[in-house]
């Protein structure tokens, strides 16, 4: 009995809270003199495993050598304190953690090795346990997306997806689900569909991403009008009230794993066919989707740059939605500028209001977007007859019930929030006359993003012109946003040396 | 004038030294409400670039919250504080960082790209500046392994590996070196083959990497006899005195990108072909070598696995050598069983001991290896007529000149050591009697990290059987060696579960 307590107490450490936000890579502090550092052998930068309350983590190791931390303590990063539910002076406990198997299929998928479901489970369980270190997750992504998934393996990977987090089972069908193939600044439709189409009897628990690479996701816009993190239970308890939410899908720990590839790819800033399509179509089926619209704008510098990519992103998303069950459909739109005017979370948001509310100088391309995909998801869900969906969509919107519930849905979801303004605007003049010939989506989105979106909501851009459109020398071409000066020079400097953001076609009088 | 004094002030840290030592990735530590991280928008695990003492790096942030730093303090991870040559109290400068354009680069290989030469050139610059994560570092290496790299490709990684770092001129000809593509346990003939050919008055200043997947590099194993973290002035200073060396690489900043690579690719395990060519050869024309012997075992557990791999791998690094003005030649050799008797830093420096010495129950096989190899450098560097350099190198061991010029060696490089003895040992019986039929060069290799190897210098394991050989039930196979008894159960699990890693094949009496 002696001897077991004594060896726990000497492999024990007590918690000390330093308060060290590593975002969520998991780092545990030890003191490089620790027993149990010169006991395990362990050096800064391995990976080990402790154990707390009943939990269990991998995280990495930093050792500290001035005294932050006295003989017998240790410290956690903070999202490492939080995953494993610690107060401070709690004892955890040091290992070496048992090698991470599935890194072998990896390794094998990087050598061309077609990745099996049961492969895809174990690497996708290994990572949603916090096994993988950044740059094991990374290799993950680079390799699948260097080698490619095949339709197998992306179904497999979307499966898995879904099995390593929880599932929604809402108990009823139809149960209805939109999302764009990202890559067009602007697209916010999903705040103007989801009321829409609860207005008309269907139900559409809507949980969406954060930016992965661009200035805004749907997720970020629309914290800036209510709360998005919502829990299983509130989620559940807005839909079944209102007909439906507009979430962020992280904190329903619906596909789970998605957000932790998702911070990766950010980094990379890379974003694959087969990861997108088991990105997008995980969290619907986890949010129990029966009915699925799935925007796919065409342009140059979308996405999606030509029909050929369409027809084949599109066949890969149907096959895998048919794999699960989803009753999905695709329609292809406009991808050659933006849409609306505003691009970044609170200015999207301000657009999004516009069209709610019917005001006048609300952006049409906006509006009518919403309207056609909304219309789609009635008649394939069955609540308008083929080819009325849009006039129906039309009509909810138009009357001002969409406006009504989607302040009731924002109330339900926490309470309406007025998004906020930049602190510091600057007009971008047309270089020239002429008329705008070339538009291009990703410098958009990059000196959006250089403006400080997404991490400062009011930041980013609005749009002063469209395609086609004459201006005069001098003239705005857009209004830059940012929170502090040093982001809005490096916005504006971005503007300066990528004159072909946006082309001015001049001709001779 | 004021206001470029306040704007400097404004910007202005003062370091604190923490004593966080995160291994070679540079963190930087600022309050997460300090006027910088407001003002730029910084949040945790975005990267910025720092600048102190006329240097600069890029930095992931980490921010902390619990009264660590003052305000107006903030501190760096160890290798950054060294990177920066930074003091107590020293000012420091936080800003965005430019974007990293050759990340550009890195996915464009992961769709397909291939690499050209100047772009091979901006990568591996922005890698030894520490521009790139290790998200961005996995990435790329991934994307190397999974899409490979041709031959072209391979030459302008070796080309800009050299370029990036430092490179030795020696002013004489020839300077001859000597490779071993790994994967063999045990094969150290290295700091047999240096004081050989001393001996016979070639010029061999050999720089040798870590262990990268395992248990021992000729680096580890050297370091248990003398130091081998030289720099390039007492590099020099031991070749001209003593005709050769055993040093580090690292340490004299040839190659210095490879250690960086070498770092990412331990905690992904894997070594691929083209990486591994560029790794060999950029070190050793880095080093100034003119002429070059390549050992590489075959054998179905080593790395090179058959005759056809080794002539494409033998292709490869003949071809990368001649564009880089290298004579290199081919030894193939036998991969199918360890090479002498210990595995581990330590336990295979006393086998080099042992051989040096003459003794008697040396072991045999890593004996005739070294003097075949030395023979062949004495034959390809004109210093023994063709077919006599192995007489030759057997002489000058048997002789006791090769022991004589070791020691001289070890003590130019700072004096020699002693090897260091574990603290634990135990054995692995045969489980059954019969002969030996297979080693599992992979499976030893594990079973010796396992133990501890090559952190724990005296970790490893030691051989007590060869292929062929007879054994008796209980009789020993192995005898495992750790340092700590964590370490050393780990091991011993790992033959419980794997008994293939000996195989012993029984026959009807």
């Amino acid at each position: 009995m002696t001897s077991h307590g004594s060896k726990t107490a000497r492999n024990g450490l007590r918690l000390k809270r330093l308060g060290i936000d590593t975002h969520d890579e998991a780092v545990i502090y030890m003191r490089k003199d620790c027993h149990i550092c010169r006991a395990e052998g362990f050096t800064a930068h391995a990976r080990v495993r402790v154990r707390a309350n009943g939990n269990s983590i991998i995280a990495t190791l930093n050792t500290t050598t001035d005294g932050m931390l006295a003989q017998g303590q240790a410290s956690l990063s903070e999202s490492a304190w939080i995953r494993l539910g610690v107060a401070e002076g709690d004892p955890i406990y040091v290992e070496h953690p048992s090698p991470v198997d599935s890194l072998g299929h990896v390794r094998a998928k990087i050598y061309g090795h077609t990745l099996t479901d049961p492969e895809m489970n174990e690497i996708l369980t290994d990572i949603v346990a916090g096994r993988y270190s950044d740059i094991q997750l990374s290799s993950f992504i680079t390799a699948c997306s260097a080698r490619g998934l095949n339709q197998t393996e992306v179904i497999g990977l979307t499966r898995a997806m879904v099995d390593v987090g929880k599932r929604l089972d809402w108990g009823v069908s139809p149960i209805v689900d939109k999302h764009c193939v990202g890559g067009l600044p602007g697209n916010r439709t999903t705040p103007i569909i989801v009321p829409i189409v609860a207005c008309c009897g269907l139900m559409m628990p809507k949980t969406s991403s954060r930016a992965i690479t661009s200035p805004a996701g749907t997720a970020d816009t629309m914290e800036t009008l209510a709360p998005v993190e919502l829990s299983l239970a509130d989620l559940r308890r807005v839909v079944e009230k209102e007909g439906g939410c507009i979430a962020w899908g992280g904190a329903a720990d619906l596909s789970p794993v998605d957000d932790i590839l998702i911070r990766v790819e950010r980094a990379l800033d890379i974003d694959s066919e087969g990861q997108m399509v088991a990105s997008v179509l995980s969290k619907k089926a986890a949010a129990g989707a029966t009915h699925l619209v799935l925007d796919l704008p065409i342009g140059p510098t979308a996405k999606v740059r030509s029909r050929q990519d369409a027809a084949s992103l599109g066949e890969s998303l149907l096959t895998t939605a048919a794999a699960l069950d989803i009753n999905a459909h695709v329609v292809e739109t406009d991808g050659t500028q933006p849409v609306g005017r505003g691009i970044g979370p609170a200015l999207e948001a301000w657009n999004v209001l516009a069209v709610l509310q019917n005001e006048a100088d609300a952006p049409q391309d906006l509006r009518e977007r919403a309207v056609l995909l909304a219309g789609s998801l009635l008649e394939s869900a069955g609540r308008a007859a083929a080819g009325e969906g849009s006039a129906m969509a039309g009509e909810v919107l138009s009357s001002g019930r969409a406006w009504a519930k989607f302040q009731a849905i924002c109330d339900a979801q926490g309470g309406m929030r007025t998004p906020p303004r930049s602190k510091f605007q600057e007009i971008i003049p047309a270089p020239a006359s002429g008329s705008v010939v070339r538009i291009d989506n990703r410098r958009l989105s990059r000196a959006a993003k250089l403006a400080g979106a997404p991490e400062d909501k009011a930041a980013g851009l609005v749009m002063a012109c469209r395609l086609g459109q004459r201006v005069t020398k001098g003239e705005p071409l857009v209004t830059l946003h940012a929170d502090s000066k040093g982001e809005l020079n490096y916005a504006l400097d971005y503007f300066r040396n990528h004159p072909q953001t946006i082309e001015i076609g001049t001709e001779d009088a």
